[in-house]
């Protein structure tokens, strides 16, 4: 009984690993999406999302059948909680890949990112997806300090965002505000799917030396005003 | 004991209405401080968040006591669980809160909304206060007509945020790119905001009907693509 329950336990884990590849995935498609304007890849990219979406709602079934049946406790409860959690990150990482597809395909056949942007989303791309690589494997491997390092990898996405922004800002913009708008939505979409691979990796820090899950949550990916990336041009503009 | 239990279960409940009322009074407040230009009141709303961020911690410790000890199944199960959901839709939308407290306190003492733009604006944030007051009341009443009524008045949101858009779009915007992107956020901190106080009434709705809360969410707050508001300006322009 009690190991049919701890498969049950990594049966949800491994449920997480599958969200966080796929998402991972979107979003790495999505990025080449929006860059090629590649119609075909935007829409294999939104329909894919539903998978995630399926693969949250089964993870949270299980994970409320094992409470109700198992009545786990201590750590074992504090795993069931916290996969809860960080399947709604995924879940909303997920979407905001969907989003970047979306884009694409709403301005297709017209590129939405202008071509002296392209290299700077390209990297905001390749790192949410390295990002969440690393929070799959954070999942698996439990490495603390791995988990850390994808806070520290994290505030490159950071910079990133201030260039995208220093752009925007910049008196020589000659694309518009239609494409304005567009980047501006496209450098949150980054940034928030960078902040959930961050918050996944600090739930699992938090399984792993007992912190409080909320405290590094709120430092995590909720305090964007502090950073100045957020609707802030640098002062140096 | 049992009734120690209830009344437990009954705090949480408590906890969950006092953080809606919080948050709704933040989204009232920070607009207030957006269009006015008020830098005091902004910084009162962004220091105000902390008593929103320790509401969730608590109650998502009293929620896991909860689990432990009492190891409750059925209905009781799906409140704490729900309750855990809904608790970080709240501590969410107090950041979002935030954020338009924070675009007001960087742009002080300029506007950072031109003022073609007030009203619009003005609307989208009273809505978003009667939308999370409305929650409130769905949390204490558990009523599911008033619940799903709150859905139609995001409908409302919706319209706004295309009017918002529909202006950025048009040719005659002459606010330049800086308040573009600072309208562009704006836009979609009220829409989030909404999204959750939505989402906050769905999960009642599941705890009453039973209908699973994820199927709700996905349709609620997490495919704004499937509407023309993201980053669409509408066709008429």
């Amino acid at each position: 009984m009690r190991d049919a329950y701890h498969e049950e336990l990594d049966s949800i884990s491994d449920g997480l690993v599958e969200m966080a590849r796929l998402v991972g995935s979107a979003i790495g498609r999505a990025t080449t999406a929006l860059l090629d304007a590649d119609l075909q890849l935007a829409e294999s990219v939104i329909s894919a999302d539903s998978r995630v979406d399926d693969l949250q709602r089964d993870l949270e079934d299980r994970a409320i059948a094992i409470l109700a049946r198992q009545q786990p406790v201590a750590t074992d409860l504090r795993v069931v909680v916290t996969s809860l959690r960080m399947s709604a990150d995924l879940e909303r990482s997920g979407d905001l890949a969907e989003h970047v597809a979306k884009l694409a395909r709403l301005r297709f056949p017209k590129f939405a990112v202008p071509g002296d942007l392209h290299r700077t989303i390209l990297e905001m791309g390749q790192l949410a997806q390295r990002l969440m690589a690393q929070a799959a494997e954070v999942i698996i491997t439990k490495d603390v300090d791995a988990a850390l390092q994808l806070e520290q990898d994290d505030d490159r996405m950071d910079e990133l965002h201030r260039m995208l922004f220093q752009h925007l800002m910049d008196d020589r913009w000659k694309h518009g505000v239609e494409t304005a708008v567009d980047v501006t939505l496209v450098g949150r979409y980054y940034e928030r799917f960078a902040d959930h691979a961050v918050s996944v990796a600090r739930r699992v820090v938090y399984l792993v030396t007992g912190e409080h899950a909320d405290e590094l949550t709120t430092d995590a990916s909720i305090t964007p005003g502090t950073r100045p990336t957020t609707a802030r041009p640098p002062t140096g503009l």
